[in-house]
């Protein structure tokens, strides 16, 4: 299977990105119960609206990345690349991909410890929502050119996919039962040791 | 996002997995012309069958492996999964995704001296064919809990893309232009003379 070199197609990039963001209450981390979990698919605060430009927007969520490969376009198809350096910031011990989710279900809603993920929607389109406790972001991931990286210590949700969605997750390490944190409250009691620990 | 525990989901496995075979011609590492280079769409020997029962064919072509992941179904979305020891056999380097393939195109139509590649069809179907110069096989992947391990050394082509497939390709190394063979004869030259090597 050829990557093949760059030149030998044009590259395009998407005129736009949908997202939105909220700054959260900066006392979240104090007081979690001031903060809904975003599991419950509570409404956003904003619709999801294209960012400007053909840049993808910043991240405000800590170490959350959004990677945005130029596709190569070639009369005998298309191809979408990410590499060590370049859009693939580990090398994946694990991979899965999530098919076949009813547009109205919510997968995720939880943080992991250690374990780094990066997402790539190859086909459909899902909305994911990253959340440090102080700041929530929503990211459509609708195209193989786009890739969302999720650090460990943040929360992450995923919603509305759409019925030929087909989420691939590249996850740093072996999968872990312990290394999943499932409520939102220890999320941010842990989030909040963690950040003191680092201090 | 969450790979889930397997319990948490009942499993399937496919009632059965399309492919075909040939035994070359054994003097063909020493009579490169007596056989056509698969890359030109030469028409297949056999046509593409169900191999009975449940399980994957076996591989004839030296060092390629069929890996078959039961998918884990739920009612909140579907999952397939590789882990490294478990389907996944090395730490990509490097992904690739190719789509918008026109039907009648082929792709790959080449080996690689080092690299080692798997290949996942993450949506739609693709036939891939795959030959060490004293076979060669052919294997439909049509669905992602499916994936075509190809080792260095082992030509390997890519046809019959239907219009929604999504090919996923995962490399043991980062690209280099150098790591491919594009000729088929050159392909069995440098195969003849790695196998004396390893003699």
């Amino acid at each position: 299977m050829s990557q093949g070199p760059p030149a030998r197609g044009s590259t395009t990039t998407r005129p736009s990105f949908q997202h939105r963001q909220e700054v959260l209450d900066t006392r979240a981390l104090g007081a979690s119960t001031r903060i809904a979990d975003p599991g419950t698919g509570r409404t956003p605060t904003a619709p999801l609206a294209p960012y400007p430009g053909t840049d993808t927007p910043p991240a405000l969520v800590e170490g959350v990345v959004v990677h945005h490969s130029p596709i190569i376009e070639d009369p005998r198809g298309n191809l979408a690349s990410l590499e060590l350096g370049r859009g693939l910031p580990f090398a994946p011990a694990r991979l899965f991909v999530v098919f076949g989710v009813p547009s109205k279900q919510v997968r995720g809603s939880h943080a992991h410890r250690v374990c780094r993920q990066l997402l790539v929607c190859l086909s459909g389109s899902v909305a994911c929502i990253v959340d440090d406790g102080r700041h929530r972001q929503e990211f459509l991931l609708d195209g193989p050119e786009l890739a969302l990286e999720v650090p460990p210590m943040v929360w992450a949700v995923q919603h509305e996919y759409t019925a030929d969605a087909r989420l691939l997750v590249l996850a740093s390490h072996p999968y872990d039962a312990d290394d999943y944190i499932r409520s939102y409250d220890e999320f941010l009691s842990a989030r909040r040791a963690w950040e003191q620990r680092r201090a």
